[in-house]
């Protein structure tokens, strides 16, 4: 068919509302133009700003995502898996709402996978992830950048990963003032957490907190203990959750670890490998600090 | 072929880790056992639960709900629509964050269209959405049932919907104390409407609050001013939303829309469209109290 005549039967095609029959378009192409997308996140929070930076990267218009909820269920994942590849998709993206390294989706799949904020455990695969090390020593370096010298870590569960990353990143940057905190993702605990620091007599000028729950509960805990934030203790947060850092009290600063970024990227790999160029091994992108309230010099 | 030969086929098929093309099983049956998700809601707050629901109604092992985010983008709506039906599913739920009706996505589709928690305006669409009044209804009885007399409203903006349906139930309901109090669906409006409340010098024994952030900030606001909760003044929020209602000094009683069962129905009706028998204009669902500490009689 000529240029002329395709586009002549394109504009004619999209006046008339015309759709085209995808599965007589992938059986002459070979493409499906979509790509799917399995989180294990219900939550939505981390899954979300991922999609739409892969969004971006594809394209609308061009390609269109399809993301499923396999809701942290093996069996569940695996019947995405096969739906996804029963239907052709180009390429599958996979994510979770934790950075830990997870076993692969499957092996020798018939499209290429990439992985999106979670890691996976075989070398081979390519995992696009955030650099908490990174987002960590960012707001360790606000800190002293902003004069404050001694810095205590309240964070989440030890067996966390994220917690264990960010807190060994934490101190090897600087000799932290208090030992770590352990304790849940809440503000119930970030409370806790303050009344322990405050009570254990430590002379701390600022608390690096593992996410903004924490912080937020340390923040009120403080100022309930009629401790000033920022005037005597400085606080940072770690995800740069809006509902959270603009609630604060002071407004948080906090370490943001741009998952739409970590969407885009990834998507713009997982392109690459469908058009025969694929990546293996991990792609760690940087995070962010943004600052806020809570850190000001006063 | 015979069911005994199909069984061998499939069991065959299985240990093979054989998957089936959809496209040819399609052409086969006409069905491709997929249900799009068209959503508006990039928070995923709304969405993630309605799109749980649904695929509880669905059967994973079944059917697969593919999510598309249109992100209030009328371009971008009708582009994911086009690709669902240029990829055949079977059906489509629409959704978004605010329950206001909408304009139906499209005419003459060749699949049915179900929407839910919003609704559309075309009265032969089917839209499953909460009963809102109700859920103010139930607010304003637990907190008589609770032996409060003199309430006090604060909520969201005074043209948004879902405030305009709530409040006028309440006042339906119960003589308010004082007039309804209108700002933005966050914590610092809660705090400041607490200031104007206590500065306006009504004798308050109760506030229910449009959303669940409103009514901790009006937590705060009367904690910092001296007054106790649930013992001088009790609180109603509106959401249930896990982080706000945890997080709230004291627990946050709360109406809960009951999202997931919202997604459950829409994916039912829907079925039962695919299976030749559409329902239409609106199904309401009623909403539940959640009691917890912030209006314990003591």
């Amino acid at each position: 068919m000529r240029p002329e005549t395709r586009l002549r039967v394109r504009q004619a095609a999209d006046q008339l509302g015309f759709v085209v029959n995808a599965a007589a378009r992938s059986l002459q192409t070979g493409r499906t133009y979509t790509v799917g997308m399995i989180t294990t996140d219900t939550i939505g929070r981390f899954s979300i700003p991922l999609l739409i930076g892969a969004e971006d990267a594809l394209g609308a218009g061009q390609m269109s995502v399809f993301l499923c909820d396999a809701r942290d269920d093996p069996i569940r994942e695996q019947y995405y898996l096969r739906t996804l590849l029963s239907r052709k998709v180009d390429g599958i993206i996979v994510t979770g709402r934790r950075t830990q390294a997870r076993t692969p989706i499957g092996a020798e799949l018939p499209v290429p996978v990439v992985y999106a904020f979670i890691s996976s455990t075989d070398p081979r695969d390519c995992s696009v992830v955030p650099d908490e090390a990174d987002g960590a020593r960012r707001a360790i370096r606000h800190l002293l950048d902003t004069g404050r010298r001694r810095i205590a870590h309240v964070t989440g569960p030890e067996h966390h990963h994220s917690a264990q990353v960010r807190a060994a990143a934490a101190a090897a940057e600087v000799e932290l003032a208090a030992p770590v905190l352990h304790g849940e993702w809440t503000e119930a605990w970030g409370r806790q957490a303050a009344g322990m620091l405050l009570s254990g007599g430590a002379d701390l000028d600022a608390v690096f907190c593992g996410n903004d729950q924490i912080a937020r509960g340390v923040a009120e805990g403080l100022r309930e203990a009629g401790r000033d934030v920022p005037g005597e203790v400085a606080l940072v947060g770690f995800d740069n959750w809006d509902v959270m850092v603009d609630a604060c009290r002071p407004a948080l600063t906090s370490v943001d670890m741009d998952l739409e970024g970590i969407g885009r990227t990834a998507a713009e790999v997982l392109l690459a490998a469908i058009n025969g160029s694929p990546a293996h091994g991990p792609i760690t992108r940087p995070c962010r600090l943004v600052p806020r309230e809570s850190t000001a010099i006063r």
